[in-house]
């Protein structure tokens, strides 16, 4: 598929969008990037005058193989755990969403725990975690295409309940591991700039973690190959040192795209997951809006590749979605500013002087 | 009155607030700021874990005589006009004090305008508009005095009502020329660095701008003569090229540290009265927090003095309350999740390996 398939934004909307703001009672440009906000939401719309009032986020779960490695400062049991967490709302995500009324669903699209999960929690599990991805490739490309489909099947189905506006966040012990070595892959860093505390591992840690993506990526170029096409080269890199809750989320991207829906992207794992999207799919990028940038100094690198700059930095790093709930009310604020501010002339004030 | 006598936040409030981020499901430190928040929040309540339910929007008006010198983008008409504005609910500051729920008062502190304010205003005016700060001090001592004291009635009152966070705003065509003097006098730095284009003045309007600024403060220096106490030396500064909103921002930002209730602190105008305030009192810093970096570029000078991190930083530069307001779910977030988030212990999420 030629990511010429996928839609482009409304740019009348979007002019129409911007001499409305010239129109508002505020000095040109002095609502920054809230300005910006709106027409990019108008844009995204087609509507001069956008409204976002639904918005929903999917949280995909799923294990690691290289856990094993020793590269995450929380045991591998804790990916399932959180599970149970986010079915029963005490986990950051819950709390965050439940303040911005949102939908929240939760995916197992490859948690490794035998136990049983919460009925609440969506069940497409792939496989129970990927493989080690420092030994083997993490995933088949069938398991691939698989946990791609998962994620596009759960922004289809947001889609058809009419929201506006996705976001999909990550659980999964040892995936900064993972989206390491993505990142790496695609934006040609080394893992020294990339690959950081993650949970937060100690010096030890970092270091094995730093020579497990070395060596995972050096397995990965070795397995794939020579070049052949981008996408496809992307692709098998993908199934090579990817995640499954990764893969869902990169779906969800290109599928929310097809879709003319907009994503508001989160933080570390996001970024790889988007990073990933659009070198399998360019013009997924149109329709992706970044939140935050990370504590996990290697999501700048994900975020400058995707020319993406984002609206808050607050020195967050925990996944689930949690820094793109955060920056919703920045969102909504703007497009009230928008909708509901007096204009010039309407309230009677002048302008500019000459 | 010496800063002692200002209240201190409460320590064990905090070190208990600390205690329990320690025990969410999450990996600490992975909230960022957000956690740091939660304990700022719980030492200026005194409650570990703290409720933020009422915050109250004052947004004070008044002219300025330098305003003659053509310092602004806009005419001075334009003040009386966006007090009528405030009034009827159009302005940006209406807009986000609703989505938060805020009551929102109007001040007329010192509106040049003969036109008569709508009824909702506030009528506090102490003088028509300030003296040009060029040619002479823009307020007496009296004066001063008494715009300190409306702001401070101001914040007396909200706390009477019960306000738990606090938010001071201005209206004021030419205030960022008087705010830039007080930044400049305050921090000891040069106007090349302070002054900006506030509303949107052009090149040459920025130059005679800087060049007023200038000129003002070598009058008010000479007007002032040899420094005496560091607080009675910084309120005759603050008479000699202040505002009479300003002033009482700074009065209402002091009045609250007294009543031991947070003020959420806004961009530029709102920088230079509190560092105002702060070097009338020194202990009020304490109790205030910055909520975004303005784009007037001199406003990180004032944060850089007041010891203060803003939360975000969006390219705004509208006053009125505005940024801090946007600021507010930030905060509600970071306490509803040290609040409502689940611990490791009661969701059986296990802790970091060992």
């Amino acid at each position: 598929m030629n990511s010429n398939d996928l839609p482009v934004p409304d740019t009348r909307a979007e002019t129409a969008a911007r001499a409305r703001q010239l129109q508002l009672t505020k000095p040109p440009g002095s609502l920054g990037r809230l300005e910006e906000l709106a027409c990019w939401f108008a844009a995204r719309t087609g509507n001069p005058i956008p409204e976002i009032s639904h918005t929903e986020v999917f949280v995909f779960a799923a294990d690691h193989g290289v856990a094993a490695q020793g590269v995450s400062a929380f045991p591998p049991s804790v990916t399932g755990q959180m599970v149970a967490n986010f079915a029963g709302g005490g986990a950051a995500i819950n709390v965050l969403a439940r303040l911005e009324d949102c939908r929240m669903e939760v995916v197992d699209v490859g948690v490794a725990s035998g136990a049983e999960p919460p009925p609440s929690v969506r069940r497409e599990k792939v496989r129970a975690g990927t493989r080690d991805l420092l030994a083997e490739a993490a995933m088949t490309d069938d398991e691939l295409t698989a946990a791609l489909n998962v994620g596009a099947r759960c922004a289809r189905e947001a889609v058809q309940r009419g929201a506006q506006l996705l976001i999909a966040g990550d659980m999964g012990i040892a995936n900064t591991t993972a989206a390491g070595c993505l990142i790496c892959a695609f934006t040609d860093t080394m893992p020294e700039q990339v690959v950081g505390r993650g949970t937060g591992v100690d010096d030890a840690g970092l270091a094995r973690k730093r020579a497990v993506v070395t060596a995972a990526l050096a397995r990965a170029r070795e397995a794939i190959g020579k070049p052949q096409a981008p996408a496809s080269d992307a692709r098998r890199m993908f199934a090579q040192v990817g995640g499954l809750e990764i893969a869902a989320m990169a779906g969800f991207y290109i599928e929310a795209a097809r879709n003319r829906v907009p994503v508001l992207l989160d933080g570390y794992i996001s970024g790889a997951a988007a990073l990933a999207a659009v070198r399998l799919e360019p013009g997924a990028v149109r329709w992706m809006l970044a939140s935050h940038r990370s504590a996990e100094g290697g999501h700048g690198y994900a975020l400058q590749a995707l020319g993406l700059s984002p609206l808050v930095e607050l020195g967050m790093r925990l996944g689930e979605g949690s820094g793109a709930a955060l920056t919703l009310p920045i969102i909504k604020a703007a497009l009230a500013l928008h909708r509901n501010m007096a204009t010039f002339a309407s309230a009677g004030v002048d302008g500019k002087s000459p």
